[in-house]
């Protein structure tokens, strides 16, 4: 059975040769001594953690899952607790984070490779260490001083993990109608009572505290959105001295049992009076939600990257080991009893179509790492509000667009075993299982989508749409000394064209009907995604030209980036031409059918 | 939780309005009396069965699944026995079967809607009456007179079920390396000596009896495919008077655990010197195989068609019930809290993907189905002939797009559902599980598309595809009376064309190059099952236009029947567009990359 193998050549390419990745920490207060040499030995340092301490837990995450206690406690798998004290003691957790709470302070877009190897190697696993990423951004950004001195710490050296709590059961994309209520007690604290649920890495055993930040509506409050305030409720209420004190009344009711992430404990929570602290000000909640909203959508689209990276390596290992039939062209392993299946075109197309997602997926979310980075450390305003509006426009792409083609990679992983993937034992199946949640959790794919065209695109009246196609042209138009990706490039002027045609066209349609941007908006999202993986394709494709030309001892790495690109341009970008076709019909085939008549 | 109902009416709709079925039986040999009364009675009463039998036992087949007792025999989850034994008491698996043998003699088109409903009530437990198809057919079509007087008649009447023992662990599509021994006995039986894997219903406790086919091969026998004979290996050695005699040694090793059917046992059988008797002549095996291989792929292409159905089902009720948000043409449920999502637009899309699939799926596999009863009764050598190589060369096409859409169908509904569709209660996850295997077992999609391009299309120099194109164009021609439905028959003609030209420009690349064929199959079948859908379509819309001309009471259905033809012309028909794309750009960009670079 293969295990994960972080693919470090392919970062240091993304890092490198596309992202000039020295020459942009340049850029940031306190980044110049970051170099490539201290990127490579946190890669190598990494990738032994997540290849030798979290990648074995993988199956046994999904076999076992997370067990709940009489006492509401939450058991976590085998291995998992210790995997992550490991974790802890090296480290890793405050690499990125700020130093005012004892953090490294290196920048984002070195987190990012590290999250991406753990969290191929075990979804269910980093998903613990991940969610803590919200808690810290939220306090940091909204909480009062008091509140930083006493969570930030413990969170941002991984003693203590976090959780978001905003669904309910009848609630989850309309906030508005949430019920859990916080009531203002004498000593300036909140009584939260109420019941949330799918509140991932909700209870668990892996560290010391947890805590929760929660949605929750005032007595007094108005109704709807206006009226959600955000708290920060702790499983154990920290003493002043920063260590634990009693126990809160917040209890893990159920654990869900559910189609993957095993290993991950999705708890329904009790609020039963538990103490809160209110952040920031009353009734600015869902404002605030936001902030840890945008990067939570992030870290989910590089779970669709993760999920196609983990299918190609899983697939690439069986496909040329397993011997089935001969090549159409005749013999490939003339002495063995049959050829290896990595012979077939069919399963070739499938192989490159996760090579292609992932290595794509990987250009563009570390480009968006970048654009974090300036956001969070770049002491020009102008930089920061540039990033800021990029960043936000990018951000529904990559969380809808790379976790359908997780999704699909995925898939296409247990395709190229045949029925064998349709067993647990390979973990390919698992693999699907884990990936499906990507599209639901964090804003559904369909809720992505509104948000691309809804908001960020017509909300706009296209100015971050016109933002981003003035850079995508003004790729091209750099690009074009490069003769050998020409062609790619005037397929992606093609491509931007109809990008803003149809977004004037819809836009249109939707003053009459605004019906016509939600008949859109899924479409949409896809046909900008693949546009996107084409600029990142042919940036890779620039690059490694560039490399060939000087001259290098790695040709084959270089030429297996431009057969890539030849790929996708040729088997994948074709599907943007019915996805225009789809979009141009408009909404009328889907508004017209009475509700009744669906039953017929 | 909703349940599942069977959808009578479209059946209906499609063995009346588009099959004309008592005309079409008024063609068979005894076949005559059964007119819509009957019909409708035989629907009725079905609907009854898997509405209230098995549809029940959906949840529990997943969650407790199948157990392997110490000594081998299988426990099959609750209520999966007694809901056999009733099914066998109304003598529902005869219904279909010749009465020579003490079947009804039913065409096999009363059948297939039957299987529909108990396959979509529940795919697992369908699985296991399902699997006697083929046994039955091939003692039918080449047993000695012998064997089928002892095994035809337990069959038919469902006492005992039947498997297909084909997979060894390292041979599934390349059956030629397969290693099962058959050695010959003193009395003329032989002693079967191997391991079979992934073997459907391949042991447990509904029945009596279970008679497997296994393919071995015998100890002088040339190696390949053409060293293959197939045998009647019986769980219990039947008596002469056709009682149940002596243990056989075959026993079931070991159950699988899979990502989804799990109230079917998917077992590992050791044979072990078992007693087995030859079908036919020595070394033919392998042809022998194919006459229940072609059924087996049907009765998959119907699993499709019933991922399809019930996640429909499944999504309507639960999307008209949802509240969440507001329309955005304005609140559409003002006095409640929010409007049910099916208000919109993207949710009605993933609604009537789902909707078109079942529909317009159940149109094709019912017409082939009467392909079957051609085949199977007329006593037209020519009408025989024709049907033959009609329904020969649909079934990879049904096999593989109604497989691949059932399971898009399948997503669809866990995504209606949002986070709640990933829990396991709701029954959308499992749908997921269960429909995955469909485009795996009996030959995976990739298998079916080299079926079809280059053994039924290329393979008869194009004649097979000639006559489907003349069928489709005759069709077009006759159908122009109807004007509503004109663009959806030029949309047609004009693809038609397309696939012709594809398919000349894939066979002169071929010549040069094999790889062509692989290269383009998958998109190739997909593209063809797109367009048979659109035609079923278009009959469906031109049945729909001319009851409304006529005056009908059910004005509503044949109205949803045009909007549900108009959704899928709009906005799933033009995946064509891409296909057509991604086939014109050749293998040269799937076989450039050499094996050992796709690991960079």
């Amino acid at each position: 059975m293969s295990t994960y193998k972080a693919p470090i050549r392919d970062m240091q390419f993304v890092l490198r040769d596309l992202l000039n990745i020295e020459k942009h920490y340049q850029t940031l207060p306190d980044c110049d001594e970051v170099n490539q040499d201290l990127i490579d030995s946190i890669l190598g340092e990494a990738s032994k953690f997540s290849e030798n301490i979290v990648a074995p837990l993988y199956a046994v995450g999904d076999e076992v899952g997370c067990q709940r206690q009489e006492d509401g406690e939450v058991k976590t798998p085998p291995g998992f607790k210790e995997a992550y004290a490991q974790y802890v003691e090296a480290g890793w957790p405050s690499l990125d984070q700020p130093a005012r709470y004892g953090g490294q302070d290196l920048p984002m877009s070195i987190g990012t490779p590290i999250r991406e190897m753990n969290g191929t190697a075990n979804w269910s696993w980093a998903m613990y260490p991940g969610l803590s990423q919200g808690a810290m951004e939220t306090i940091d950004a909204h909480g009062s001083e008091e509140q930083k001195a006493i969570f930030m710490e413990p969170l941002v050296s991984g003693q203590w993990t976090g959780t978001m709590c905003l669904t309910e059961a009848h609630c989850g994309t309309d906030l508005g109608l949430l019920k859990t209520k916080a009531e203002p007690a004498a000593d300036g604290t909140y009584r939260l009572t109420g019941s949330k649920i799918f509140i991932s890495s909700g209870e668990h055993d892996m560290a010391e505290n947890i805590v929760h930040i929660v949605l929750a509506r005032l007595p007094d409050s108005p109704p709807g959105t206006k009226g959600i305030s955000l708290f920060i409720v702790p499983k154990f209420i920290p003493n002043e001295d920063g260590s634990i004190g009693k126990r809160n009344q917040v209890v893990c009711g159920v654990l869900e049992r559910k189609m993957g992430i095993h290993g991950n404990a999705t708890a329904q929570l009790n609020f039963d009076g538990a103490t809160g602290y209110l952040i920031g000000e009353v009734n600015k909640g869902l404002n605030y939600m936001f902030t840890f909203m945008n990067f939570a959508r992030l870290g989910t689209g590089l779970q669709g990257l993760a999920h196609s990276e983990l299918a190609f390596q899983k697939s690439l290992a069986y496909t040329r080991d397993r011997l089935q039939m001969r090549s159409l062209s005749g013999p490939k392993n003339p002495d063995g009893p049959a050829d290896p299946i990595i012979v077939h075109a069919d399963v070739r197309r499938m192989l490159l179509t996760q090579k292609s997602f992932a290595e794509g997926g990987r250009a563009l979310i570390y480009y968006a790492s970048t654009l974090g980075d300036i956001l969070t450390k770049s002491d020009d305003p102008e930089a920061r509000k540039m990033a800021d509006e990029v960043l936000s426009f990018l951000t529904p792409i990559i969380k809808a667009f790379l976790t359908e083609t997780g999704f699909e990679s995925a898939n296409l992983g247990l395709q190229c075993f045949g029925g064998h993937g349709y067993i647990n034992e390979w973990g390919v199946e698992q693999n699907v299982r884990d990936a499906r949640i990507s599209m639901l959790y964090e804003g559904t794919t369909g809720i992505q989508a509104l948000d691309l065209l809804g908001r960020k695109v017509l909300g706009t009246k296209g100015k971050a749409l016109k933002m981003m196609t003035g850079f995508i042209l003004d790729f091209c138009k750099d690009a074009r000394s490069t003769r050998e990706i020409r062609p790619y490039l005037k397929t992606i002027v093609k491509l931007t064209k109809q990008w803003k045609s149809l977004t004037r066209k819809i836009g249109f349609a939707a003053m009459r009907n605004r019906d016509a941007v939600g008949a859109a908006s899924v479409d949409y999202i896809m046909f900008s995604g693949y546009l996107l993986l084409a600029v990142c394709w042919a940036a890779s494709a620039r690059a490694a030209h560039y490399r060939l030309s000087k001259g290098t001892n790695e040709a084959a790495f270089y030429e297996a980036k431009i057969q890539t690109a030849e790929f996708y341009f040729a088997k994948i970008l074709p599907r943007t031409t019915s996805l225009y076709e789809t979009m141009s019909t408009g909404p009328d085939t889907l508004m017209k059918m009475d509700a009744d008549a669906f039953m017929f």
